[in-house]
């Protein structure tokens, strides 16, 4: 039986969330590249450094637990990162952009959110001490970077984004 | 330009989100009649009622700014409902399928969450007072369906599941 425990089901988890940071490895570069606003890249590069930190947490989580990281891959995050693409594709005012960007950025962090917060849960569940703070960890940074986009979004960029649609009506 | 203004941005997230929602009305049941705890199937079938009132919400949104709803295929929604649909067809313990659904549907929440959270700042922005007081009500029902699968998760069906864990170690 392929889910048979909750450990099952936590390993499971644990390689959709390693196979979606893999991806955000590879997307997020592309995001940095065409936001317009240096403090909106800068923000996607240090998400990039967290991420890799992220992936080592998780190495190590699996190198405990004697597992294979591999055997899944993440079709959400395919499709998460398939929209950062084509917005990035779209012809769009430079302002506009980055807040299409943040809102793609934000679905992506929800995304590990929900994803850090089932295995952090089940980790607490299964008595596994080490992994559930490993977990907790990773979970605070993302928190932290959903908040970092949310001040973004709510400050400067998309009041720039507004200016820029007042003066084209 | 296809994003040349905020308002632009604003129609494309909001179609993007109706056809997420779509996606859910057919996914949703699925994932109800998959469920074996009454509980949690009784909650997927309360957030489909909901699902079809934030329909509702977006057809009046669509009506008010006389744009059509169409020209948007959410591929994150896609790939979602695909990770649950993996998930149904697994070989699992009931319990662990119960667990690893309320993962699924809290994925599906976070989406929501932060594109719902996304057009309820760019209305905001855009002076949209009455589409900022709709998407609002819409954003607080994700947020309550997204905390109410959190204690779901944190109670009942994962103390069982790792019962069962335990039972077969």
């Amino acid at each position: 039986m392929a889910l048979e425990t909750l450990h099952d089901l936590f390993i499971h988890e644990l390689r959709d969330l390693y196979d979606a940071e893999q991806q955000i490895i590879t997307g997020l570069p592309l995001m940095a590249r065409a936001a317009k606003s240096a403090p909106l890249r800068k923000l996607f590069e240090e998400h990039l450094k967290e991420t890799s930190d992220q992936i080592d947490r998780l190495d190590r989580l699996f190198a405990a637990l004697d597992v294979s990281f591999t055997g899944r891959s993440c079709k959400a995050m395919q499709g998460l990162l398939a929209e950062a693409r084509e917005v990035i594709q779209e012809d769009a005012d430079p302002e506009v952009l980055d807040a299409a960007l943040i809102v793609a950025a934000q679905k992506i962090e929800h995304y590990e959110i929900a994803g850090y917060g089932s295995v952090r849960t089940f980790a607490r569940e299964l008595g596994y001490k080490d992994a559930e703070r490993l977990l907790e960890q990773t979970l605070k940074e993302e928190f932290a970077a959903d908040e970092k986009l949310t001040r973004a979004a709510e400050s400067r960029v998309n009041q720039r984004a507004a200016t820029a649609d007042q003066a084209s009506v």
